[in-house]
């Protein structure tokens, strides 16, 4: 293998001739061999445009001599499209607040602007991963933006998943309304719903994640950009902090903001415990709905029965036959994981110190995870679930009617403590409490059909 | 002790004479002998006006005879302003989503006003706890409503003391707004900062949980009352749907709005994690506010020693003038308790079973015990610690100057690694970075002074 | 109110004339204002052991005169019976590692001591809170080594709790031995079992929670007594390092042991994550037996429908004849509140710094009331649950009849894939599988009977 | 491509023609495309061996043809070497409690073994996945005893880093043994204490979480094997029953056992909270000891500086020489990531209903995570931060002299309260402590000498 030799302020370091990256990425990807994962390809993604912008934006201050300026922007432009992921060689979990990853960046970066001008990699003299990919920046303000922009892209791509789950639930709130069914209360016989009701239900708890995850989604594009190390601007020219975030706005199309206070946006992280908690509360919506569903399709002979889920897939190694609720069970898993993974970033948040939160790579590494693979089960459930549950009308409706919840019904009529009386009765001569009533003719039989039969049922039953 | 009789479905129990509750809450305190805390006064409060509420309406809805819906009437207001809370006997953790607690509350105030209309307690034919005081409601409304309310009413106390510690930080931001001092990154010394900007950057966190906690808490106004069981109304009548929440409305500011579909807002609970991640996030902030706050008054004579806490309380039974951050480490204590209920709701929330959740009874007791604790801590916070920090105004200057942060702000002039060179003979001559940097001329004697002196180095020093 | 001064290091202070706390105590009271809670009594009965210990011990090497040791002897027993409860005034959540609450026991003593001994209150010029009481103790090895002692005796009652709950569960397993029912596999009908396997699984999981708890609880028996401020015993005597230990153990009849490295036994309180970790593993095993009761208890016509839950309490304020499964749901949500606590716990002692941990006191707070909570949750779930619960045996029995389970019985002689047809056939048919089984006469008609009669089909069925 | 056709009860499908996964595994990776990460390949190796020796059982006892036996031992023997880890397609995060995993593997193994005895591949009629390969096996043994032994091994490649950063950490204790220091606590200067203590204190309780792992390790190799679907052991014989563990032992160098109770072994899985739960106290003891590296190292010049951590990359992007504490600091995001993982653990344990706890691939997938982060998270302490760990000797030596620390050795012999009053005056006049109390003579030079150097300050100092 070819090499050449690079030098730090630690001391020399062959690289492979060929390689992009420099003497940084290297030594970080020695340091951290902590996941064996690599960085996100959003995170990438995003950080190629910050660094695309402060080109073009030292560039037309004056700061940065046209030629290098104009490599770099060529170079980060290749690598926002993924061109250079294999050139960014850090462990995503590292140590140092993601200045390995900065200066992974910078070093591809600079080392690609250098081919592109016909240098050769690792003249830093003419193109300097830190005096000029890195100009008026800092890991600190660089990093955390990059990572809010990722997290918004996978956010939208999250919106969309859940918006499509939000649709099905709601076609099959329709389809399911007139399945007269009872409803339970600690799993108990109560009263009468609809099979549409429940899915109603499941599908208000999504819309409402859609409408708190957008509101929160708002929140990333407010970016410490510029602030550099700590947020007091330093090193940055006067043309650089006022047009910054002006060029970078040509990559999006939702608007950048800068933060009114750049230290305070610099050291405090709470908006990633707020998004966190946010996915959490996602995450325990979908694991109550799918814990119905798998308790709502129990069965096949006991249980409640009372829907079919999809057949994806045999369910046994050893039992001919039987079906399982494959995907709900992932899906409970997938939030499982997510709750966990909000614990470690209220810890990572919690752990900050001082001017600067060292933890961020930990941070993103989870967040991101949790958004995708929420976004992977939502996806899942709605196309391998939700669609194509069917409901056993039959055994619903022979359940509802099986039930004790006429009592409550009469009870406005009889009174509570008769009611009861009633009840106990009913359960000794084993007769259905309809019967019971019928014969006591407190109700006439078309309001008892009322009380059973849905569309009516879901309307009140009171004494008006 | 006098006795009377009480009978329930399971059968009779001795009760005392006297005793305002009745055979449901006796019953109810005997099966849960769990936490020995009793119900909370402000969840007491706000089921008295909702039965105070119910029983105006069914009054004026012709389904409450006048004599014992006004009995109703005025005991719910006495229990209001809780005269009767020695009544309500049921461990405030209890299985049965909440029933005892209504239950209790229910007999009591049937038992009063049947006292009030001069009948013996227990005389449940006359004005009975079920029939009459619970008219047209269920715990499965009454009980989240109650909760929901007491909720808003203990986070206004809460935002209070936010707001007051809010007002003490912006304060200390003004004071110290000239206290130039080193920022440190991952604890090492960074560049220059002012011992303001470290107040400006709790201040800016706590004022963001202000407005998060705000917006939550608007969101508890929304009520599932009129629901009953499951939300489909049974056993209401049309004037209760219609008419309860602009009766309940008189006792509130805040505006009440009925769900717009019952069903799920009574088994969704998502707005409880949401509140509880908020909490958190409030928690995480102030965990590192106090972490700051003790590591920049560590010492006396080594450690970092930028401020002093005002002194409490002697520090230790065995070292003589040991001085502790006792208030910043309470506070972190009750953060992480609070972050710990949260896991408590999380999970309760996550158990909800189809059409209920039976875990309110945990998810009220965690909430308000954070709420509450999170209030104290907050205002002694403001009171022993806040409002008494004093600057170690010549250490954080001393300590400026000693720093190696000069190195930074030479390096656009001189290239990040001919920086690094610098500084690595200044190491060795031990002498400082600005003896150095005065000796190479590079920068003038104003600039060097401007960059570390803090309103100029607060400002942006970079090569404009 | 008569009153005296008290001085300290920051000034003087009026106290109440009577009052045995003093100076500090006082403060510690105005300063945590947080819980409102007070000091665990068991807390301050142990604290009151050690006090006694060491006066004992200091007057045996003549450290202490006799008249005052003997005095501060009798006062630590009088409080160790709880006596004086009522003096120790400061709350439960404090900052300062628990100095607050040796200080107010110091004090307390002292005051006691001089009364004894006939002299004025506050006269510590005689007998003082720190010179004499507290002498060649800290807080910091005063402290931790009661609050382990306080809980190993919890600890002791929640194991004859969970000893109680064991024998329970032994007992409804043999009374449900021949309760043949269908085991299920992900809530699916899988193969048969028992109704006493069941509650043997749970019986074993807590009777290993007992082995695990009874483990961890040796380790509360290592103490850094002797230790003082960071464990290098600065300020005690020869004679106490020597002794205190054997004095100590009079008290307790479980061997205590000083740490081999109290330095590291001062500061690292790891044990207090792995005795939160075996109470944890305790709460999710409770859970998951309360789960499995509600589930099998669900119906009453409809869900699983296995078995009976004694009825405890009316279930609804609305639904008359309700039952609910309280019970389990009560230890659920003590179960959830104890998960909760864990994560304090962790929080608290992973944010130990240096030579100590200051956040001890939630520590203490939060593992108590999890003990605590979990007896009296374990007892409840015994008394009011388990010792009542009955079998649906008829109903266990048709499940079972009903099932598809025999078709797995079947597969090793058909091969799994025309099992699966055959059970196809069944399904269309709407004969149940066993009937089809019959025709094919694949089984002689008494092994069927075998597969589906429990002692047997509990026993291994394959083709031997 | 060359396709074959494979049917199950759903359907028919298509597949490679080449492959050697079957239906089963095409339609898991369908469904399942969460976290597109694969099985861990010591789950399919350990997959493997239980295959292996059922198929050799089976042999031996007569119910597997030697042909088909001996083709599906050599295909397993080939798999557990790793060489078909790639036709393992289905995602790590499944649903179905593992079946999935199991069948993959079964019908990887059943091409396999057709292959080898010269057959097309999905000549199942000939060799089946489920009769043949999974004979006498259910997934809900095989899997978690596959996972069982992996954890195993895993667990015993973070025992070896921990053993060795326990030595490395010993040696350090070793080498800064004579380095005084002022101990702190809460973060303020208490007494001496030396360096080494530190560094012991750390060791101990690396130590003792090897010991606790080790025992926790053990508990790993009781398995429910030959349980199979709910550990009835249905479609078991006799011979298998009787054999399958003394055939599996081959594999293994620890003692394997049976489970007394497949039933319970199989639905509870409270072993795996219980390791969850030790990898979590390790967890929070290494961000611990990486909190105070952090600490002890901040500076450069102010801050505590009492040592410095070897350099390992460049600081940052923007400030010249900076060194920051990476590896602790990666070492504490690796731990705030494994607390997460407990927490997912503990609601997939929580979760599991009646005789299958279905969440076993989460479990799995997290578990395994986070012993591979700690074994990397160690190796990488040791290697790149505490070996080259070196002390400011000097400078401990000095912060030591100047702090107050004297003042409470001298408190025994003036009292507590005169000694505040000493402290107070050497505060005001700014002299050290030390010089106060030689004016004072109340201590001979020595004395004083002693307490401030380490051998003899190490040892206690009180009167004697």
């Amino acid at each position: 293998m070819k090499t050449r030799i690079e030098t730090d302020s630690i001391g020399k370091r062959k690289l492979p001739k060929e390689a992009y990256y420099g003497i940084h990425a290297q030594r970080a990807k020695e340091n951290f061999s902590i996941s064996k994962e690599k960085l996100h390809p959003l995170l990438i993604k995003h950080l190629a445009h910050i660094k695309q912008a402060a080109a073009r934006t030292n560039q037309l201050g004056g700061a940065l001599p046209q030629t290098i300026g104009s490599a770099i922007e060529t170079a980060a432009a290749e690598m926002a499209e993924g061109i250079w992921n294999e050139q960014i060689i850090v462990d995503s979990i590292q140590g140092g607040a993601g200045t390995s990853a900065n200066m992974n960046v910078n070093e591809v970066l600079a080392n690609r602007a250098l081919e592109l001008i016909g240098k050769e990699k690792g003249s830093y003299q003419i193109i300097h991963p830190n005096d000029h990919v890195n100009m008026c920046q800092s890991t600190n303000d660089v990093f955390p933006s990059a990572g809010k922009l990722a997290m918004a892209e996978l956010l939208e791509q999250l919106l969309t998943e859940l918006r499509y789950l939000d649709d099905s639930l709601f076609q099959k709130k329709l389809e399911f309304a007139d399945v007269a069914k009872i409803g339970r209360t600690q799993l108990q016989e109560a009263v009468p719903t609809s099979l549409g009701a429940s899915f109603g239900a499941f599908q208000a708890m999504i819309h409402r994640d859609i409408l708190r995850i957008q509101a929160v989604r708002e929140k990333l594009f407010t970016l410490n950009l510029s602030g550099t190390a700590i947020g007091t601007q330093v090193n940055t020219t006067k043309y650089y902090r006022q047009h910054i975030l002006e060029t970078l706005q040509h990559f999006y199309s939702d608007t950048l903001f800068l933060a009114d206070d750049l230290v305070e946006a610099t050291q405090n992280l709470d908006v990633f415990v707020e998004i966190s908690g946010c996915l959490k509360t996602l995450a325990v919506g979908l694991s109550k709905i799918c814990n119905d569903l798998r308790l709502l399709s129990s069965g096949p002979h006991s249980g409640f029965a009372e829907l079919a889920l999809p057949i994806c897939q045999a369910g046994s190694s050893i039992m001919p036959g039987k079906i399982n609720p494959v995907i709900p069970e992932v899906v409970s898993q997938v939030a499982f994981h997510v709750i966990g993974n909000d614990l470690t970033v209220t810890m990572a948040v919690e752990g900050g110190q001082l001017e600067l939160n060292a933890f961020q790579p930990i941070l993103f590494h989870d967040l991101f995870a949790s958004i995708e693979l929420l976004s992977n089960a939502g996806r899942t459930l709605t196309n391998s679930c939700i669609l194509g549950i069917e409901a056993n009308q039959n055994h619903c409706a022979e359940t509802l009617a099986n039930s004790d919840s006429l009592i409550t019904a009469i009870a406005p009529l009889t009174g509570y403590e008769h009611a009861t009386i009633l009840l106990k009765e009913a359960r000794k001569s084993k007769k259905p409490v309809s019967a019971l009533i019928k014969n006591t003719k407190m109700m006439s039989d078309q309001r008892l059909a009322q009380f059973l039969d849905l569309p009516e049922s879901h309307q009140p039953t009171g004494s008006d």
